[in-house]
């Protein structure tokens, strides 16, 4: 830190188990990369190439190497897993991942319907191969899944193999464990949260109340996905209580305000 | 395309007369002109210096020689020619172009009261010079044009010498097309396809959703503008049904969900 | 300018007492500001690092070197300040001033309870080693402040030294000077005008609609603040009534529309 202020809360640092910030790359371009790296690389945990965008995007494995040389992990959004499987191309994503040399993958389920059980057996394979991530909660917002299956869904797939499962939401905010407002579905987090432990959960929290929500909620090391790329250093600050939104959440009671 | 996937839409190449994206620079510097055209030059059309940018953007000549020299064409934003109209300045506005080499122009009334018949006038008299785009369509958003005249001025516009006529909508996707809320003008735009043939198009749709209604509504290969830089990437994704908005549009019947 | 129009409003020039614009950093690595530096240096007449970003972000010194280099100051947003003194760091953070050779320094009490005469001393304090921009308003939205007391506290503060009083808004552009909706409040606007010199006040104004408000009310050169770097030449044209939203506010009567 470049200066010294009391009653900061702790982080977490590398590799974290908690406190994990997991960032949004939706076609960024290497410059953007070297940037991104050089800002705020320490506070990234893991990078996700945001749905097929990496189908599209040139110079994809000289992107996959700078990440690599930080020590930065990759892994390619759940919807493209979805997009080889609706076509029973499981086998090619396998050989993707393999070309690329990724050493992460993400199983979902957001846009196509997969039987749970299917669903835990991808995760099971991958996982001999990778470190997985799965997803839980749907894109379509008609799809509301109430807090026991969420959990039992949790349960089954992190005993499928899954290093950390993702509580879904878009890339702005809706659906899954919010509300089409953007507003969390409170009772839902809290009852998941007495079920699994925090430390296996990403929250996607891609807009700023809703870090804030999380963070008053679990902590400042609570786990947080889809973080757009230049909400990485606001978003340290929220969770050392270093912007107005969370100014006085981490204060001592003996500091009156 | 970095790796297989079947069922992708097909698209159009360059030069493309659909399947056209025009991007939108409102003061970009010169390196992350370089970093867009590297990153994602192949899928750009067309860029529009927007509105007068270019009247207060320093090296405007350094940012034309990289369009130019990436083949991307560029012109200025309606609003510039507007502006010069109506201070009578038409004369000097052609010197602009000529100046600047630039190849392609805009001509628009969204913020100036214009008779249509002179307003084709400068079209036919610009059509001898350079390619001209023009739009209809009024950025206040009092002013509603019922569906035949949207069609009547498209057709006369092209017939006098426009190259394409664009459909408006302001940058943040409000007004024209759309209705304060974002929302399309379904009707409108149903009915303008029924005359006049969609290549001679272009819908500005800055907005995610207003992307993914066209190109339901039109295809994989419709004509869009006033796209952020950003977002010509995950345009390019909802395009070939690789994000979760479009994802079972493109996929065949016999591919169950 | 890069070509010549006519009617187009006189732009104040650096060092700038009326015409400021104050830019929002937060978090741009040093490349990004190169590129702004680069892009709109002669608009940007002051740099805030926003809240406690600067606590987290690497290579600040280096940051500070490329403003300098540029000829532009630079503060560290109040926030910060006030993280100083609720922990009771006041000299710690004089120190930090010191440290990083900054010549410029916010007092403000958006997220602590100051008494206002506390608040002064600051302010005197400071400005016998910096120059002191002070705000007014609160970050919480339930905090209304009736016009009254804004004109007297502004009062105040220029009296205990400050070099001008910023109007309060958040990144978002609600709370302070707006309504939840982000609309301004104007009679609040209008009665400060009253009273206090235009040339004194910063108005934080993030919000387009917000910055159109201002300068259709005080003219092209109206002091903004908070503004975002990518808006800095949007802002530029706005002021210059070359983009719609003020197209027709600066044109003579004898100019038709």
């Amino acid at each position: 830190m470049n200066y010294v202020l009391k009653n900061i809360p702790s982080r977490t640092e590398k590799p974290r188990s908690t406190g994990f910030t997991m960032v949004m790359d939706k076609g960024l371009s290497l410059r953007e990369v070297s940037d991104l790296i050089e800002t705020c690389g320490e506070y990234i945990d893991i990078i996700k190439l945001g749905w097929g965008t990496s189908y599209v995007s040139p110079k994809l494995s000289e992107k996959l190497q700078l990440y690599k040389d930080a020590g930065i992990p990759v892994y390619l959004g759940g919807t493209l897993f979805e997009a080889f499987v609706i076509r029973d191309q499981f086998d090619d994503y396998r050989k993707v991942l393999e070309k690329y040399e990724l050493k992460f993958a993400e199983v979902s389920d957001g846009s196509i319907t997969l039987d749970h059980g299917k669903k835990c057996e991808y995760i099971s394979t991958l996982a001999k191969e990778v470190t997985v991530l799965s997803e839980v909660g749907s894109k379509d917002a008609a799809k509301i899944i109430p807090p026991y299956k969420w959990i039992d869904q949790m349960r089954k797939e992190l005993d499928a193999g899954a290093w950390k499962v993702i509580g879904e939401a878009r890339e702005g905010g809706t659906v899954g464990l919010f509300r089409d407002s953007g507003e969390v579905r409170q009772g839902l987090v809290e009852e998941i949260l007495t079920q699994i432990p925090e430390d296996r959960i990403i929250w996607e929290a891609p807009q700023k109340e809703q870090q804030v929500w999380f963070i008053k909620l679990i902590g400042a090391n609570v786990n947080l996905g889809n973080i757009a790329p230049n909400e990485v250093i606001p978003l340290e600050t929220i969770r050392l209580g270093l912007r107005g939104d969370t100014f006085d959440h981490f204060l001592p009671n003996h500091i009156s305000l």
